[in-house]
């Protein structure tokens, strides 16, 4: 037993980049620290959509909690399912229990956000876990079967055309990955349709892909994707979604477009849970779902609940919330763990400041774009810089051996090794119209 | 297009080893061959216990038919699933159209069966399939998180109680890997159970494991199981299943073993494609389902339609039917598609023989036996080998770097990569009893 009847008990609700990085922050601290997570591994999202593209395996980018923290004597992992608060009680509620806490860190994260049409969530699905990522997996590479079955041309083209929602990092992203699949990766394995003339749509409603990059970044990654054949609409907004295609307005002019696949790279909004600690704290959450909290990152009226990551609403200092993305939620992890500790030690902890190094996104294979602030760059140098920065953050010495060889494989060879067809529930074809009986 | 007007159309259901040797064996014959398999990928079925046990990735043992056929012109591969059978129309029946065809091979290999108890099929899942695979791991898995949870002690053996119902090389593997996982994967990282105390019992109704091997590697096979801590229980039947474990039957002696986990090793029967294909053919199936051909492996009346692998009964030189195994399959593929040149050739083929180049199975980590006929050997070698056997046999030549990087990692550190609970669906709880409410 790790327990320790007199220290502090810290409860952490997730185990993605701010849960993580709070409980390994909290490794030598006097204190007992048990993190609740309903997935059994630490995810690493931002190549999750390699995986939805067959380059990488789903264990490639996920990591047992347990095994990270294997070492961590004064840390217990609990695969469990956290569904609501008792703050005044001091205790997290679970879906078959509680956990009392003297400190409680909320982490969970975020989920997708279908503006509100929660009916297009089964046709278009969104990227946030691995079985997400499976899902899409097969979605792709069973309309590329459907369309070798196909004997309507029209059918085919259907088939055959792909529409990502949402031109930030993660639309740009399977974009470009996309059409590496369908231009090189499957080119010869089809006898009856050409893969290559899949047709790849990257839709935004802003002016430009990656609209919080710089301009001429932004400029860039769209070039990227042109010579990578896919089509960018910008000004553009989804009014519609069926299992045949999607509906586009522009300009007031509304046009449908037949598409048998849609992602959703969109909105995202927080976890539920951020709305039900709000309603426990009597506070309010924002238009993204997120919950307001104090500078340093704790509930107004409960300073001993901290609130992280893409589930808080954290101002910089031109009063815009913080994006969500992994720095953020990394520095805030690390943040909390030393507020608990020093408030322990009687301590004042200054407000929590969040510290730009910069963002990049990649573009298919051998194009990236690199914000630092200070220096930008675009193209094959941004590129590498990216391989090697995803590399080193993998959490597992192994996975970035498996990762590196299969990046390595693809280069040379514009080969997937996952592109397996897996885990389909009856339920999850997209839509009515499945391929045409093929008589030859 | 790759069809031809004027040349034989070759339909081949299955891509497993008996289908896809055959497709292989007709690159440069004169015909149009169709591969239709209702998975994308080819599955490399021996190390699908190490998928299952966390050792390795779905995609390193399953290649894309596609990828694999990519540069066979005469070939086309399509995701469908077959349901029937119109012979003297010479119609392969789909669920969604038909395949017109002037020879048919059958290879849609073999499936569970519980002997007759299909209620004890969602209570312990067998290993024939990738989704098979990731179920199994899901539940070995969360059996060590729900025993993490649990507080009750008996409840907490219960949960580290598995049960593996059948002694041969599947059986003995899962016993092995799973003697591993809890040993050394997984020991320091519980906190409140001991994943070292978890039980593993092999059941068989033989006297001993392997009952087909010889009598003293069947032996050394024991041996090597108890080394690792599991329990054998030979001359043993299981006659119930529940949610909360199974009842043992030894010399008319009934006993309740409480497990959270079976899994099935042990009877399989014939794809229910050779029932529809015995039907329609006015032939019949025996015990396990596989139906009689000639000793060219074509159906009594229909000398144009092939059946291979697992579907087929074909007796050996003592009138014993030949097993289910991958090299029997392969021969019989490759025989097939010899038979099939032949023909269109006007030249006869000899009638078929296997020839029996020896088999092999794992116990864990270093051990294992090898049965050559003449040579017979057990231990650090014998593993050695079929280390080395299989990663040849791997069909591409990425996965047995992936592969190879992954068995030296565990080897190593005892380390397995892929430990993930995916997938999980709502109905695949083990029973009603989940983990009891955990106050602290």
């Amino acid at each position: 037993m790790a327990e320790h009847k007199n220290r502090p008990r810290v409860v952490i609700v997730g185990g993605g980049f701010g849960g993580l990085h709070a409980a390994q922050a909290l490794r030598r601290a006097e204190v007992d620290v048990t993190l609740v997570d309903r997935s059994n591994y630490h995810l690493f999202q931002p190549l999750l959509y390699q995986v939805a593209t067959g380059a990488l395996s789903p264990a490639n980018i996920a990591s047992p909690l347990r095994s990270i923290l294997r070492r961590q004597r004064n840390t217990v992992v609990l695969q469990a399912e956290a569904t609501g608060f008792d703050l005044s009680g001091q205790r997290l509620l679970l879906a078959d229990g509680q956990l009392p806490y003297d400190y409680l860190v909320v982490a969970a994260g975020a989920t997708h956000s279908h503006f509100g049409h929660d009916e297009w969530e089964p046709l278009a699905p969104g990227l946030k876990t691995i079985d997400h990522a499976t899902e899409i997996r097969a979605r792709v590479l069973s309309a590329f079967e459907r369309a070798e079955r196909a004997t309507d041309p029209d059918e085919q083209q259907r088939l055959l055309s792909f529409v990502i929602v949402g031109g930030g990092p993660t639309g740009v992203e399977l974009a470009g990955a996309l059409s590496e699949l369908s231009r090189h990766t499957l080119r010869h394995e089809f006898r009856r349709v050409s893969p290559e003339s899949a047709r790849i749509h990257l839709v935004d409603a802003a002016p430009c892909v990656l609209s919080n990059y710089p301009q001429d970044l932004s400029d860039k990654a769209r070039g990227f994707l042109e010579r990578l054949d896919v089509t960018v609409h910008p000004h553009t907004l989804v009014t519609g979604i069926t299992p045949h295609g999607v509906t586009l307005k522009r300009d007031d002019t509304e046009t449908d477009l037949p598409a048998a696949t849609v992602l959703w790279a969109a909105g995202v909004k927080a976890s539920p849970l951020a709305k039900k600690l709000a309603d426990a704290a009597g506070g309010e959450t924002d238009r993204a779902g997120r919950i307001s909290v104090n500078d340093d990152l704790s509930l107004p009226d409960f300073d001993n609940v901290l609130v992280i990551g893409d589930m808080a609403r954290v101002l910089d200092d031109n009063d815009a919330p913080l994006p969500g993305v992994a720095p953020v939620a990394i520095q805030q992890g690390k943040y909390v763990a030393r507020a608990i500790r020093n408030r322990i030690a009687g301590a004042v902890t200054k407000p929590f400041r969040y510290r730009d190094r910069g963002s990049m996104a990649t573009v298919g294979r051998s194009a990236a774009v690199v914000d630092l602030g200070r220096f930008k760059f675009a193209g094959f140098f941004a590129w590498l810089c990216w391989l090697f920065l995803h590399l080193m953050l993998l959490v597992s010495f192994q996975n970035r051996i498996l990762v590196l060889v299969q990046w390595m494989w693809s280069y040379v060879t514009h080969g997937r090794a996952a592109r397996l067809i897996t885990g389909r529930r009856p339920d999850a074809e997209q839509g009515a119209d499945a391929a045409k009986p093929n008589g030859a």
